[in-house]
C-alpha cells in the first residue's frame, strides 16, 4: 500500500511533465516559443502636422523570416491593445502557413503599447502625451512602416521590391488591419481579420452582445447550472460586502492580497470577477494555454465543474465554492500568493486601453437580464463625461462613422472579416448580405463554437472541422489575393 | 478735326462701359456675380487626436440651393488655397450645370484660408496654432461637414437622407477632391478634378514643368520675340539694379510704392516680376476676367503687344516698354497709384499657403534654359532647410508617398482628372495609361490650348470647342455616377 502511494505521489510530482510530453506528441501548439528578432524603426510622433524638430519615437516590430524566399509575401501583423510578443506568440497560424507562402513575418506594435512608447515611462503622465494615441497615428505608423520595408522604391523601379504585404489581425488588431486596407490600399493587398468589430460603435451596433456571447460560452461548455449561479453569486457577493464579516470572508478564502474595506473595494472585486469570467471564456481553448494567464484546456468547463455548491442559502459553501473554480484562472500554475483585484499603476497598456476605448474607440457594453452579468445599462453621456474626468481628454460623436464610414464598405476590397461566433469580439463584427455593389473580395466567414482569435492560433491535432474549414478559407483566400491560384 | 478728336476721346472714356455692354450682349460670365448663401459649421480643431476641451472653430461654406430639388445631388467645391468667395465666384461651371441635376452648390472654404481661421487672427503668429494647417485636417473638414449636411442619418434609415455628394476641384482644390474620394469614398459618390496635380511631388514629377507651360503660354499666344525680350529681361534688370541710378530708373518707371534699394528688394522685384508672368499665363481666358487681378481678355497677347522694344542696347526704352506692358496685370482698371513688389504681411491666405507649401506640399519648381525664367535650380535639402527658418516647422520626407500612396491609384473609383494643357497646374497631374486594374471610372482628359481652370469657369459664346468637349465629358460623367443615363 506505501508503495502505491509513493507511486501515486511520484506520478502527481511528474504530472506537468507528463502534460507537456502528451502536448508535444499530440503537436499542440500552446506553449511552442516561436523565434522572432526584434527590431526597431524611427516613426513621427505625428504623422499630420508639421512638427518643430520633426521628433520620432522607436517603434518596435518582430519578424521572422525563417521561411521567406525573395519574392514572397510578408505578412504583418498589425500590433493592437498589447504588447506585440503576445501577439506574436499566440498567432502560431501565421507560423503555420508562412511555408506554404515562402512569407516574411512582421509583427508590428501598436504606440503606446509593449515598448513602443512615444515618450518612454512619460507617454502616460499628461493629456498632452497622450495626445498621438489614436487609430490615425497608429495606422500611419503601419504605412510608414510598410513603406520602410518595402525598401522607399519608388513605383517604376521594381527590381528590389518587397511585396506585397497582407494584413493580420484579430479583435483591435483585426479593426486596425481593414481600416489599413481601408485607408492605405497601397500598403497591403488585403486584410484578413478575426472578429474584428469594426460596427461595434455607438448608433451601428446595441451594447447588449459582448456579455450575452459570454454568457453563451457558460451556457455551451459549462454545466446547465453553472450560469445561474454566477448569476446568483452576485447578490450573495453584494450582501457579505455589506458586513466586515461578509468582507473578511471573501477576502480570506478568495486569497485577496488586501482585505475588502471600501465601497471603492467592493466595485473593484465585481469587476475583477466579471473580468475574468470574460477572459475564461475567451480562452476556452481545446488545449491548455497562456493567453492572458495560463489555463487548462477548457477552462470553463472546469470552471463551472468546480462550482458545485449551488444553493443560495449556503452562503459560505457557495463562496468556497466560487474560490476553487476561480483558481482555475487564477492559480492554475499553483504559484499564485494572493489576488489582487486593481490593476497594477503601472500598467501601461491597461492605461492607454482605457485611454483609447474613452476617447476613439467607445465600445457600448451593457448587461441585461438574459445574460449573467450584473444588469447594468450604457449611457453615452455619462460614459463620455466619465472618461473626460479621467482623462481630461474627449473626441466629438460620430468619430467611428466620420473617420470610417460606419457601415459603408461597399468602396474597399480585398478584406476577409472572420467571425468566431463565441468570441465576444464578433458583437460587432461584419455579417454582409453579398450586394452587387460589394467588390467580391470583400468576404465574411463565420465559424461556429469558435472562441477568441482560435482561428489565428496555431493548428492543434485536436482541432474540429469548422476550425479546419475556416483556415482553409483563409488560406485559399490568401492564395487569391496573391494571384497563386 | 478738334470735332473728331473729342469724339475719340470720349469714346476711349467710355470704352471700359462699352466693353462691359458688348460682353453682356454677348452672354460673358466673367462679370457674373453669382448668389450665395454665406454659413458657418463648428468643426474641431483637431480630428485626430482627444483634446482638452475639444476645441471647435468656424469653418465657413457657402450655398445656392436655388436649382436644387430634392433628391438632386449636391455638388461640393473642396475649397483650396485661398478665400472660397473667389473659388466659387470663378466655379460658374456649377451654376451652368445646377439646372440639369437639379443640384444643390455648396463651396467649402479650407481652414487656415478667408474666414476660416482656428484661432482667429493668431492662427498664424506660433508654430503651435499652425500645426493643424494639413491636407489631412482639412479633408476632416470637408467630410465631417457633408456627414453635418447629410444630417447625420445611420445607413438604415434613407428617408430624409441628402446625397450623393460629388467633389469638384481645380488645382489645390482639385487634389483635394481626389483625396477626398480616394480617403472617405462614404462622403463623395466622385470626384471631378482640373489641373490637379496629385503626382506634383519629389520622386514623382521633375521640378522644370511649371515654369515651362508658363513659357508655353507666352510663345502659343504672345508674339515669337516676346519670350525672348523677356528672357533678355532679367540681364538688364538685374545690371540696373547694380547702380543707384538703374534701381531709380526702374522704380520710377515701373511705378514701384518704394524705390528699389536693398538685394532684398532687388530679389523681391524679380519674384514679383516672374509672378506676373505666371499669374497672365494663368489668366489667359479669351475674355476680360478678375481672378487675381482685373485683365483684359488674352492679357498674354496684349502683354507682349505692347512689349514692343526688343533691342538690349536700348535700356531705358526696354525699361519702359515693360512698364507699358506689366500694366496689362498691374493696372487694367487705371485705378492703379503705385505697385507693392512686397505681399501685404497681413496676408494670411498667402502665409498660409506658404507654410503648406513648405511641410506637405512641396512642389518642386526649377526653370531651365528653355523656359523665359531665371535659370534656378530646386534642392530639396536647400528648400526644407528655408522652410525650417522661416516656419520651425517640417514634415518628414515622402509624405505625399506614405499619405497618398504616390502613383498607385489602382484602388479607387469616380475620379475624373482633366488637364488644361497650358495650365502650369497640369505639370504632375494624372495621365493613365489605361491597365486592366484600373477601375473604369477612374478617368483622365487633356484640354488642349486652355488656361488654368479655365474648364471650371462659367461658360461663354466664344469658347473654343476644345472648351465644349470637355464640358459635355463631365456633365456625362457626371451622369454616369449619379445613375441618370
Amino acid at each position: 500500500m506505501k508503495s502505491l502511494k509513493i507511486k501515486i505521489q511520484m506520478l502527481l510530482k511528474l504530472f506537468p511533465i507528463i502534460i507537456v510530453l502528451v502536448m508535444f506528441l499530440k503537436g499542440s501548439k500552446s506553449d511552442t516559443i516561436y523565434s522572432l528578432e526584434t527590431r526597431y524603426i524611427d516613426v513621427p510622433v505625428d504623422h499630420f502636422s508639421a512638427m518643430g524638430s520633426y521628433k520620432t519615437f522607436k517603434l518596435r516590430y518582430l519578424l521572422n523570416g525563417k521561411h521567406y524566399i525573395k519574392g514572397g509575401p510578408v505578412f504583418i501583423y498589425t500590433g493592437g491593445e498589447r504588447d506585440i510578443t503576445i501577439a506574436a506568440q499566440n498567432t502560431g497560424f501565421l507560423f503555420d502557413i508562412a511555408p506554404i507562402f515562402k512569407a516574411m513575418l512582421v509583427f508590428v506594435e501598436h504606440r503606446y503599447y509593449g515598448k513602443s512608447l512615444p515618450f518612454g515611462n512619460a507617454s502616460f503622465s499628461t493629456t498632452e502625451n497622450l495626445r498621438y494615441l489614436s487609430t490615425t497615428q497608429a495606422l500611419a505608423d503601419f504605412s510608414f512602416l510598410i513603406d520602410d520595408l518595402k525598401g522607399k522604391i519608388f513605383e517604376n523601379v521594381t527590381s528590389s521590391k518587397i511585396e506585397p504585404f497582407i494584413a493580420f489581425g484579430g479583435y483591435y488588431a483585426g479593426m486596425l488591419s481593414a481600416w489599413l486596407r481601408m485607408k492605405y490600399p497601397f500598403s497591403v493587398r488585403g486584410a484578413l481579420t478575426s472578429s474584428a468589430p469594426i460596427f461595434y460603435f455607438p448608433g451601428l451596433t446595441t451594447c447588449e452582445g459582448y456579455y450575452q456571447i459570454v454568457t453563451d460560452m457558460f451556457e455551451k461548455h459549462g454545466q446547465e447550472q453553472c450560469v445561474k449561479t454566477i448569476k446568483l453569486g452576485w447578490d450573495i457577493i453584494i450582501n457579505q460586502c455589506k458586513t466586515k464579516l461578509g468582507m473578511d470572508l471573501i477576502s480570506s478564502t478568495w486569497k485577496l492580497c488586501n482585505k475588502i474595506r471600501t465601497p471603492e473595494d467592493v466595485n473593484a472585486l465585481l469587476d475583477w470577477l466579471a473580468n475574468i469570467y470574460v477572459k475564461l471564456s475567451m480562452t476556452n481553448y481545446h488545449y491548455p494555454s497562456d493567453y492572458y494567464k495560463p489555463v487548462p484546456a477548457y477552462p470553463v468547463k472546469i470552471f463551472c465543474e468546480k462550482l458545485t455548491t449551488t444553493f443560495a442559502s449556503d452562503t459560505k459553501g457557495l463562496i468556497q465554492s466560487f474560490a476553487n473554480a476561480l483558481e482555475v484562472y487564477t492559480n492554475y500554475t499553483g504559484k499564485t500568493i494572493c489576488n489582487n483585484i486593481y490593476h497594477k499603476q503601472e500598467d501601461f497598456n491597461e492605461i492607454a486601453w482605457q485611454y483609447q476605448t474613452c476617447t476613439e474607440l467607445i465600445m457600448p457594453k451593457c448587461s441585461t437580464d438574459n445574460d449573467m452579468f450584473i444588469t447594468k445599462q450604457w449611457n453615452y453621456t455619462q460614459f463620455v463625461l466619465e472618461c473626460y474626468e479621467t482623462f481630461g481628454a474627449k473626441l466629438g460623436p460620430d468619430w467611428a462613422l466620420l473617420a470610417y464610414g460606419g457601415k459603408n464598405l461597399q468602396y474597399y476590397s480585398n478584406i476577409l472579416f472572420s467571425n468566431s461566433m463565441l468570441d465576444p469580439g464578433s458583437w460587432g463584427g461584419v455579417y454582409m448580405n453579398k450586394s452587387n455593389e460589394t467588390d467580391e473580395s470583400l468576404m465574411t466567414y463565420e465559424i461556429i463554437d469558435a472562441p477568441h482569435l482560435v482561428d489565428l492560433r496555431g493548428s492543434d491535432t485536436a482541432d474540429n472541422n469548422y476550425l479546419v474549414q475556416a483556415r482553409n478559407v483563409y488560406v485559399s483566400t490568401l492564395k487569391k489575393w496573391l494571384k497563386l491560384e
